[in-house]
């Protein structure tokens, strides 16, 4: 274990082992709006590292190589987990080789691997900005990177980035974007012995539900990569009592698109696709390109293997791609087993991307 | 005012003022489960006349004649209000000729007409059976209506019943049953931006709706009157979260039938409607037949001018329907006014039930 209460505070030893780290990281409770105790522990590490400068912002720690390289990239994770549920601390099953607990493949595997690179690559062949942030899990408003973004941009320039968020140890490029509508109906409320005299909203409401049942997703091809676009009511919700007719539906819909439209288009394809009703856009996230042509994604790819993936969830890699810097996911671990109880990762894993990583770092 | 208290409850003079009466009972305040202090006055003031036995259940109290007349006709009002809202006590417009107020309308206008009648009546040509209960306004397990029936159902045998529920002073005859079922349609769980690996439950609920949004209903007459039923939507919902396709969606609709079709059938057509889909029946109250066709109701109708309009909300009619008593609605002021904080009563409403009756009564 890597992992020694000091009594001033927990010690991490980054250079050991990247499992037995993963495992340590796993024990510090850092449920999200808690993660003080582990970005203190990941500060003091850090800055025993002689060839890193250390920046701390909140709970957000930046580490930085400064070697004049002619290309720089980012290596970042979120120090947060979702709640405890039932599986904290950790359990490590040497047998099978599977570390199991919150927060073992969202994100401390991966989480690991940054900080073992940064401790134990003293001269990568790229610059490196290494980025450990909170609040990720939590509401939009609260992210550590969107803070660090904001304070101090300077800090995530870079020609590349990997978010080392769980992908089964493969590349996962580009992310759709995401947003959500109220689609309402109005109707006239009456008593329901007398129903003639209203008119039904939640009635009303069938032709929103047949559009969105005869939806045809768009699956374009960008960058040799398919996305596969959605439109579904994720809540539907109307009704006065059990002895009125209801006077107003409401239709919450949510539009994944490929990251070839911008929010513009997608809202505009949304409204388009509900003329006719009352809509209100509640929530609206850009996706991210590719971005697989610059040099040090190209050279990336190659070190994992050649083989990649289009990304569907919404993550900050669409963040990066926003400032500009080309990024994908690329982490240890099922992203099906993230915020499950039964949340494990399969050690073979994090070895897997520790050695991908310092092969690129070291190509 | 006929309200005056003595310092150990309220007094009621039945005997004064029709008007005045209903003045005094809307001022006593008796929100369902709160109707202890009314139901003490009033059996008080029943007590005090000679002419009538006196029986107390509860918060129900129960007034009969005895004459020995070939027919008996029971009259029947509940005591509770629905709770207070900004309308309590009540407040009279002299000039209007208006009673405002909580329970004016719902239905202490009526309760005053059968008091005053109850009191002032010593020889009616019919015997007469004189029901005050408590607990209509909330769930049916606490109806007081129903609790007599089921420990004193000598108490409310007779040849026909009038139910003084608003009725703007005419006669509503029958009542439709009701019913409500939970329409449910099953999905698969997924992460909104693979939802392809999921199934939409909300999506699979636009055939329910279409058929609703195409239901044509039925209007049959029956002893002259024309029912109109309805089928609706009352509630809708589903949805997990922003970012899940949904595995549930549940309509819950309310089937208002004409009192030509039992509960048993009425289930059958909703069933058959829903085809396909899972359907829970929630709520099932039979309609009641008009049953215009027994002496006592062809006089009463004759006596309030012959019109007869179809009752379509459900009310308590249908209890007495179910112990084969014959029962119309009949009182004064509109239903439409009920529950509502500017609640009122055209007080010569009051006076024409009133004179209806006693002719009735006298005939």
């Amino acid at each position: 274990m890597a992992l020694r209460d000091t009594g001033i505070g927990t010690s991490l030893d980054l250079t050991a082992d990247v499992v037995g780290l993963a495992r340590a990281l796993v024990d510090v409770h850092s449920v999200s709006h808690g993660e003080e105790a582990l970005a203190d522990a990941v500060e003091q590490a850090l800055r025993g590292c002689g060839h890193l400068e250390v920046i701390r912002r909140g709970n957000t720690v930046v580490a930085r190589t400064d070697l004049g390289r002619s290309e720089r990239v980012v290596l970042a994770g979120h120090l947060d987990t979702v709640p405890v549920n039932g599986n904290f601390p950790g359990r490590f099953d040497e047998e099978a080789g599977v570390l199991h607990g919150l927060g073992s493949v969202d994100m401390k595997g991966g989480d690991a691997v940054i900080l073992h690179l940064a401790a134990t690559m003293p001269a990568p062949t790229r610059d490196v900005t290494y980025v450990l942030y909170d609040a990720e899990e939590v509401a939009e408003e609260h992210n550590g990177l969107r803070h660090l973004a904001a304070s101090d941009p300077d800090l995530l320039a870079a020609d590349f980035a990997v978010l080392m968020e769980p992908s089964n140890a493969g590349v996962e490029a580009g992310c759709q974007g995401t947003l959500r509508v109220e689609v309402r109906t109005a109707g006239e409320r009456a008593h329901s012995a007398r129903s003639w005299r209203g008119s039904n909203a939640i009635h009303a409401a069938s032709e929103i539900l047949n559009r969105l049942a005869a939806y045809e997703p768009r699956k374009p091809v960008i960058d040799g990569l398919e996305y596969h676009e959605g439109l579904n009511a994720v809540r539907i919700s109307g009704g006065v009592a059990g002895n009125v007719v209801p006077d107003e539906c409401v239709v919450e819909v949510n539009h994944r698109f490929a990251p070839d439209r911008s929010t513009d288009e997608a809202e505009a394809f949304v409204r388009d696709f509900f003329a006719g009703y009352d809509c209100t856009l509640t929530d609206l996230a850009p996706g991210a390109l590719p971005g697989l042509d610059r040099p040090a994604a190209k050279e990336f790819v190659e070190a994992t293997g050649g083989q990649v993936a289009p990304k569907f969830g919404w993550t900050d890699v669409s963040r990066f791609s926003a400032l500009g810097v080309p990024a994908v996911n690329y982490g240890p671990g099922d992203p099906l087993l993230a915020h499950k109880a039964d949340e494990r990762v399969d050690v073979e894993e994090i070895r897997t991307c520790e050695r991908v990583l310092r092969a690129w770092l070291s190509a």
